[in-house]
């Protein structure tokens, strides 16, 4: 089981690869961007979950972080967001099944075999980017919108595996959102106790992650047209200052939810774990 | 006749417009994205053409130039490759017609009513931008690969209106590979002495433009796939070796014809053009 290349790009010094492979987790192939850093390595990775409709294809394309990557020494691996294909279940909206993964294991028909993302990200792919490229086995993790929540509960749920976490316009308590109730409840079934373990800001509530992580950064736009029903920030930073966790949360003045305003402070993400991953 | 706007994004602390207008150069309606920094103004503009297949919004989405042209207080315009829709000929070829209009004004038919992308840019856009937008009607061009020899041919036709001109992967003599040859022969005609007033190493052979560009900056990657038969830097190098003219062309290794290659040193392009813009 090993990564097979598609495309390879030269781009800011280092070598971007497409890449697929049969996955154990899901039991479909899953595709992902690697973009490994000019020089000999090893170098530290930077996980990036991506947003809703999302393939490994938009971040790669379209946030400029490669700069950034190349001048910290960073590698940055973008997976795809959900298994696909023929024999995988979908839905008639963008908000669920193929391209809206949430992150999660999912214990439901149609969707519990193939849509495992936790354990795909966090068991599989990991592994597979410590086998196949010249990393030092540290990681941070980030993310976009669904893939915020995705970076956020990941690492709260396994802070052993990442040094660092941040996010762009996280869906911040998806146990109360549209978009996360219409998908946990999919996924996980109708009893909510079970969603809470997925939602970033009911972990830190309860102490999950506490004391692992000295700041999250997070960036959200002030004219996110996705701020006030789906995404709840300021949830996330009520529940971090009853616990005492550290949160940088940026309000940008009149950014949106696109990948402009990704490409307007991504170097600021890569420079925040490539500060910690070199510790 | 004023532009509309379509979409509004913030980017790297400026603006991002998306606009559309009904064009009396091509009579038909054009689409372009414009990039204004932060700040009063008034700004000095870029005008970017793009490549083959490509709409306003490549360059726009994929070259990350706006952090660039945000720090050096630089407007970026870029206009769609041709005139589009029901009422306009086409080709199914991704190299004539729609997409590719070569940044000629046709005399042939069925293109002469609406494929007049060098009047468009160079009378049409110019004008609308500087009436439109804080500019200070002093401007510089750049391009990709159809869009360098755009920017090419109409800096050394028109050397007035520009007050440097760059370009990444060059068709850098249309008369003499199978892209130009096709185009040029569809849009101007049989008469091979007609294309050579398009054709941006035959103009600095005949001493078109002489004197007016200190330097033209160039980048190809030496991996890309067209280089041999279809861009021939080489050929306009020798050209401006012959009459005098400096052209800085870098051959940068392992880079392909792909906006990662542009993304990775269109930096230097925007500081490039800035310099002058400013003097």
């Amino acid at each position: 089981m090993t990564l097979t290349t598609t495309k390879t790009h030269a781009v800011h010094g280092g070598t971007l690869r497409y890449l697929k492979h049969d996955s154990a987790a899901t039991g479909t192939p899953m595709t992902l961007s690697v973009f490994v850093p000019p020089g000999e390595g090893p170098f530290p990775v930077l996980i990036w979950l991506s947003g809703l409709t999302c393939t490994e294809d938009n971040f790669t394309t379209k946030a400029g972080a490669y700069g950034a990557a190349a001048e910290h020494g960073v590698i940055i691996v973008a997976p795809d967001t959900s298994p696909r294909g023929e024999g995988v279940a979908d839905d008639p909206a963008y908000d669920l099944g193929q391209g809206a993964g949430f992150y999660v294991d999912a214990t439901q028909a149609p969707w519990a075999p193939h849509f495992r993302m936790e354990t795909y990200v966090t068991d599989e792919l990991i592994g597979l980017i410590d086998a196949e490229f010249p990393t030092t086995k540290v990681r941070s993790i980030s993310g976009h919108s669904m893939g915020g929540h995705g970076a956020l509960t990941l690492a709260l749920r396994h802070p052993h595996l990442f040094r660092s976490v941040s996010a762009f316009a996280p869906i911040a308590s998806p146990t109360r959102c549209p978009w996360g109730e219409k998908a946990l409840g999919a996924y996980l079934g109708p009893d909510r106790t079970v969603w809470a373990d997925h939602d970033a800001t009911l972990l830190i509530e309860g102490g999950t992650g506490q004391g692992c992580f000295d700041d999250i950064l997070i960036d959200q736009g002030d004219a996110d047209p996705f701020l006030a029903d789906q995404l709840k920030p300021e949830l996330l930073q009520a529940a971090a200052d009853a616990v005492g966790q550290r949160i940088t949360l940026r309000i940008q003045p009149g950014y949106d939810h696109s990948y402009f305003f990704m490409a307007s402070f991504v170097a600021d993400h890569v420079g925040f774990h490539a500060a910690r991953l070199k510790d």
